[in-house]
C-alpha cells in the first residue's frame, strides 16, 4: 500500500472559501470527502488490472486523488484475492468497485475527516463511510 | 431539463443506519450529496455528445444518479451553447465538466441538502457546492 | 432494445479520409467499429442501474454511440436478468461488461460491419467480435 | 515516456481464435487496435492531472493497455504543455482526450500494426489512426 501526503497550500483553498461559508469546516471536510471518493469509484471502476498491475494503478489513483481539493493523504489498497480470482482466461479482469480498499484523508483549517470505502459482507457491497 | 423523484425505501436507509452513527443527518445528507456529484462527473465526462443528444443524456445521468443512496430528485441541464461551440468538423464533442448543471438533493430523516455544479467564472472550473 | 439510425453526412467522412489511405474501407469500418465497443464499454461500465432504469441508459448509449465515426446503426440490450440478480440490499448495482449485448454497424464506402459483444459463456467474459 | 513489453501467451490467443476466423490477422489486429484505444480513452479521460503526476498515470494507463488482447507494446506520453496551461487556480486539470499522445503495438501471428492517438491541428481534435 503506497502512501502520499501533500502540503495545503493555503492560497488554493483560500480562492473558493467564500463559496462554502453555509458549512462549518467538519461539513465541508465530510462533503470534500465524499466528491473525492465518488469520483475516483467512477473514474476507475472498469480498468484492466491483475496482480502484476496492482502496484501502477494504485499509485496513479493515490495521486490523481491527492490533487483533489481538501485531500491531505491518500491510502489505496486493491484486494488482489479478488483480482486473481477474478482473471480467468483472458488473464486479468475489469476493476470492479468490491476490490477497492481505501482511505482518503481531507483537512479544512483544523478539522480532519478520513473516508474509507471498502467491500461490506453484510451488505453485499462497497460501502463509503467515515472512519470514527 | 428534466426532472425526477422518486420515494425513499424506508428500509434501504434502515440496512446501513448502523454505519453513519458517527454522522448528524445534516452531515451524513452532505456526504451523500458529494459521493453523488463526484460519481456522475467522472461516470459521464467524456461521453460523445451534441445538442440533439443532450435530452438522452440528461435522462441517463438523473435516472441513475437517483438509484444512489438518499437521493431524492436530481436536475441535469447540460450547457447547450458550450456544446455547440466545441462540436467542430467531427459534428460532436466529449462531454466537459465546464458544461454541467446539476442540482440534487439528499434527504436524511428530516434533513434536506442540494448539492450543485456548475460552471464558475471567477475560479474558471466547475465548482460543487451546497446550496443555501 | 431501441434502434436508431444516422444517415452518414459525406463530408464529415471526407474530412479525414486522408489520414486512412493504408486501410481498405473493410479494414477501416473493423476499425472504426473496434474504437466504439471499447469507447463505449469504458465510457458507461459502472452506471448505477437496475430494471427501471436500463430504458434511459440503453438510449444514452444508442445516441451518443451514433455520433461517432462511420457509425451507421447501433441497438443496446442490457441483460435485465443479470441486472436483477446483482440489485442486492441497494436495489441497484454498477452496470458491468458481462451485462451487454450490443451491436453497432460502421460503413465505409461500400463497406459495412457489424462488431458486437456478449457475454460468452465458454470464455466466461464479455467478448467483442466481428458477426459474419 | 514509458515502455513496456509482454510476451505473448499463445494459449490466450488460442482460447478466443475461433471467433475470429472471419477475420485475417491483419484485420484482427486492426480491430484489437481499435478496441483498445478506445477504451483507454473513455477509461483515463477526466483522471485529475497535472505535471507532476504524469508519470505515474502513464505508467498505469500503458500496464493496463498490456493486458488486453494481442497488445505486444505501449507508449504513452500526456503533453506537458497542455497539463501545465490547463491547470488554473485548482492546480489541476482534467485528462482530456486532446492531451493523449499514444503508440499502441498490436500482433496476430506474424501480422503488426501499430494504432496511435494524437492531437490533429487541422481536424481540431484528437485523431485515432494507424500508422504506415
Amino acid at each position: 500500500m503506497g502512501k502520499f501526503k501533500k502540503l495545503i497550500i493555503k492560497s488554493d483553498i483560500m480562492d473558493d472559501d467564500k463559496y462554502f461559508k453555509n458549512l462549518t469546516d467538519r461539513e465541508r471536510a465530510i462533503f470534500e470527502g465524499g466528491i473525492s471518493m465518488g469520483s475516483l469509484f467512477h473514474q476507475f471502476v472498469g480498468t484492466p488490472v491483475n496482480v502484476d498491475t496492482c502496484a501502477s494503478l494504485e499509485k496513479a489513483i493515490e495521486e490523481s486523488i491527492l490533487l483533489q481539493p481538501a485531500i491531505v493523504e491518500v491510502h489505496v489498497s486493491l484486494d488482489k484475492d479478488m483480482i486473481k480470482n477474478a482473471s480467468g482466461s483472458a488473464g486479468y479482469t475489469s476493476l470492479d468497485g468490491n476490490m477497492l480498499n481505501i482511505e482518503l484523508t481531507t483537512k479544512i483549517n483544523e478539522n480532519t475527516i478520513v473516508t474509507c470505502i471498502s467491500y461490506n459482507e453484510e451488505l453485499d457491497y462497497p460501502l463509503m463511510y467515515i472512519k470514527e
